[in-house]
């Protein structure tokens, strides 16, 4: 059983404000909970409609219309986590990592969250302005990837000036992507969806790459282009 | 200014149902409607907030409140076009194309039409189970490659048994993308998110191809697998 304002406290948490406040985040599904049990996050309670989780001391049995109001999707899915945001650590400079600028798109960022991870990349910096990680669509399409990546919010032209390892920003035009042998550990570095990258940043880079195709189209989705240059990086060197 | 009745109409339009019955589906967006006026698609309506289309005798200027009321998204953008849907015709069985076994995602087919068309393939196979092309946000997430690629629905079993060109197929476990050199022209061929290939359409492949990663993620998002098969496809044969 829910009360109301326990389902008005999950609801609120939506909103990043909300999240930050309360160092919470909201997490789905009984897949991702099964993820989420395996890693170190520290859940703050568990609504599920089924008896799967109840051996935790942190669960409770809800039924399904009580789990429709606290879901964040059209349809959903068995289970409900409210799991600590973890504490604000530093990121490593001389880690590979791909960089974000202003990244928009909760569904691209929950993406290339899952991308990073299948390629072994497990440090992301976004620029302070990108879509909040805890966002519940980005959660959702980081199938789990989230709980094995560290993500830091920080000014990147200063990570980019600070770190010492190489630069390869993915720009409409520079050295071909399959000619590219990335020194490891790198930093792959994307602009926004709709901006690409800033003028500012650009200028850090050492390398500026670009994956070749036939002109038609004006650009490649900045979650395929993150997808391809990190397959290149790990399959190709 | 929009009656009742033609706003209505319009809405009608986000079902699959009624684009059928009324052989119509939306564009909508400044950017999309000047890659459409530069293509073969017949325009029936053309409804827009500035005065940018005007000349043309199928255009309408309506309001930004109106716009909003026919919109598929939150935030309309200027102008948005019904166009007519192409008369069915055959897919070639001998050209390169990128089969699709119920796929679900509208965004994913939008991005996998976009990614397509980077890399110069033009025909797209999908089963009869998958999401409709006309959908809303598949048109969007196209960003205009929609206009540049022939999209059928078909029996994609009898497809590939029908065609002699090779067929490689994306698997979990297979032989490495990286060194898979595709006979060109050939089939790429990509499961649903959720349960991949079925054994029918794996029974019928030719080759069975992997993208090698670290494990420590189940699977890739589809979109990012279609892309990185793409790139591979283009850029290193």
């Amino acid at each position: 059983m829910l009360t109301h304002n326990e389902i008005k406290f999950i609801n609120a948490l939506q909103r990043k404000k909300e999240r930050i406040e309360n160092g919470l985040f909201v997490v789905e599904g009984v897949k991702m909970i099964d993820e989420l049990l395996q890693s170190d996050y520290e859940i703050e309670a568990l609504y599920s409609t089924s008896d799967t989780f109840l051996q935790h001391s942190f669960s409770k049995k809800i039924n399904k219309s009580q789990l429709g109001r606290i879901s964040n999707f059209s349809k959903a899915n068995e289970a409900l986590a409210l799991v600590k945001i973890p504490k604000e650590k530093n990121p490593n400079l001389q880690k590979t990592s791909i960089i974000l600028e202003d990244i928009n798109d909760p569904g691209n960022l929950g993406t290339i969250i899952r991308t990073a991870n299948w390629f072994g990349i497990d440090q992301i910096i976004c620029s302070p302005n990108s879509v909040d990680c805890y966002n519940p669509k980005v959660v959702s399409a980081t199938m789990g990837a989230i709980f094995r990546t560290e993500i830091f919010y920080a000014d990147i032209a200063t990570f980019i000036s600070e770190s010492t390892i190489p630069s390869y920003g993915a720009l409409l035009e520079g050295e071909k992507l399959p000619q590219t042998n990335f020194q490891k550990p790198c930093h792959l570095i994307f602009g926004s969806e709709s901006h690409g990258l800033s003028k500012k940043i650009i200028d850090l880079l050492d390398y500026k790459v670009t994956i070749p195709g036939t002109g038609a189209s004006e650009s490649l989705n900045l979650g395929i282009a993150v997808g391809i240059f990190c397959n290149q990086f790990f399959n190709y060197v």
